[in-house]
């Protein structure tokens, strides 16, 4: 689904918690996430170790995903990608703002994850470790997106639908604010619109829902 | 139809005035637009009450059509939309203007609805009730489009041929003016140029309905 | 072709010189390019009446390639088109100069067809008679390509395959010298550099337009 | 699958040196490279004189390909292209640099060929000789990828999954990059950070290669 709407490409990882064990997560072998299939998906403990890896080859980022789950019990499930929007954001000093309604889960604010704080100026730019993983989970804080210099975003939620809908928005939102940056002075959601909407949006995003899943599960 | 050419995604909605009752319209049940049958559509009265709910749940922003409908006799079809390339528009102090022949419609204005004056600071945005829908009527006044701050957009039109076209070029008149300001200054129509240009396209709107319809009835 | 490279939408229009008699050119009756099928076809004579109109309608515009036709004898085929990335061009005194290879019949420079010079400021934009036809044909002199402000372009060319070539590169070349505007100053191709490039394009167009033939042919 | 990317369209070309003999690559006769199959492909020496060229049309730039396996004996694979976004990048003053980990092989630094310096003023813009290859491949240097003003860019691999990797990411990086130049400053990567980053991205690029594969053997 997020690969139809560009959220994805060859690169990213999506993963859930398990439903019965709030110790563990559900997440794919090393892959396009395009292309998984059930077989592809693999338990892991909180640790980012995989339960029963069946020596497949794990995503190197897994840590982001543990280390959430680690630290927020309200998160059920968890986006890390690359899309094209969002990346001049982490790299530049404009601040992603809600510029609609579609986004208002933005107006709580979207803190931008430096590497360089967490594991120095010579790194590969990858979460590839508990302890980076940590560091992004504390910016992260409370909110359902960080972005991450130079690299990409994660997104989380309280539900696959959810999360899904808040990557795709994000998204959006980069776009749009880009273009209205361009336009001149931008007039944003205020807090308590952003609120009140995100309340709003959380009882309806199974209309868009719907109609991305239509489309993933379409005959190819 | 407006979700192929991507003025739709999984929100926004459509009506039309019931052919046979003024006080009547026609509309989904709350769903993307995208993927609604004959059997999904529901009628409601002018107060946005649908007269047969079979309890479906209905779009919470019926009333922007209701009181469409009710302060314009001329309006026989409504589309409330989120488009990308608007939402920049009514979010900036910049006014939409026919930068071509195609958007000529504009040249009557577009005026832009703050909710705000409506509905206070702390609104979820949404035309949630009669109040709001008949103050975002009266800034719409007698012109084709209004833009909705931090929201989308309404169009009306005369037919569905009319607001579809309507809904479509304003986007496209978006996305073509935003990028001739970065040229430089942008010489629009004239107001005579606009007027005559709009009369002359409701003549041939038929010619991009008739490939739009093609497109939307293939068999997927 | 021209259809799904994005170049026509529901509107525009293509003809070419009759291979028998050059004082006749065929294009479709009105509707939308994409659509048109053999019998849609009717041959014009240079004042565009139609020959034998069968009681279609006929496109408006028809004059602008009956005058051309007419005051350009090297010309064998016309495409008419609103063409997104040209419409900015066409609106704000930005020249459209080659930025590549591609686009080197670009660098004989790109006059812009104002039609208040011929029909005043109320006109509804269109070249709806043989005297604005013969006005945009004198503003398009020797060139391959005129702009049309407010409204679109005219591409010309010695066969279809060739003015085919012209309004997808004029169309790209539109959007990659706009964003490279947007960088900084910009290195144009010298009038030596297009002119040789030109030659030497006009030698290897097939090469696109049997890629574009094969999407085109594809069954939908 | 550059195709269906939009690195290539009816121009560019593809080739690989040959696996039993590195005086000999591979590439098609001169065609859309979205069109070749099997018994298209010819070979040729470094000179780029095909071996057996069977009286087909060959590619005018086939020069660029065997000066670059001349002069580069790491190098296993070339992709030549006129990708849209890089066009700008090659006619400015504006240099390419790794805004995220996906483009990190830019961080070697982007050189820049004048073919000016080596054909003058009134050239076809083509690399049409081995004097003008040679050229470009002492620009070319040690690096993955060089820009060409006015025309494209040429991208080098050891493998045809590196290649395809380092074209279709270098022009990603360019659209964002120019996207993020227009909200502020943009912090890159540092030369670490990119060196460390390529690294790890030639140990899972087959993770996008195997993605795009399953796209463009998809039955039509």
């Amino acid at each position: 689904m997020l690969a139809d709407l560009g959220v994805l490409d060859g690169f990213g990882n999506v993963s859930v918690r398990h439903d019965k064990d709030a110790n563990r997560y559900l997440m794919s072998r090393s892959m396009a996430p395009g292309l998984v299939k059930p077989e592809d998906i693999l338990e892991y403990d909180l640790e980012s170790v995989a339960v029963d890896a069946r020596k497949q080859a794990l995503f190197l980022e897994r840590f982001i995903h543990g280390e959430i789950y680690k630290a927020r019990p309200d998160v059920k499930a968890v986006v890390h990608c690359h899309s094209p929007t969002l990346i001049p954001f982490g790299a530049t000093t404009v601040r992603l703002q809600p510029i609609y309604h579609m986004s208002s889960f933005l107006g709580v604010g979207v803190p931008v994850f430096e590497i360089r704080d967490a594991a120095g100026r010579g790194s590969d730019m990858l979460v590839r470790n508990g302890a980076i993983g940590a560091a992004l989970a504390r910016v992260l804080a409370d909110k359902p997106v960080a972005l991450m210099r130079g690299h990409g975003a994660v997104a989380v939620g309280s539900s696959v639908p959810q999360v899904v809908f808040r990557a795709y928005y994000a998204e959006m939102n980069a776009r749009l604010q880009a273009e209205a940056l361009r336009l001149g002075p931008v007039t944003y959601l205020t807090a308590e619109e952003a609120a009140a909407s995100a309340r709003t949006n959380d009882g309806v995003l199974l209309r868009a829902w719907d109609l991305w899943k239509r489309k993933a599960m379409k005959p190819e």
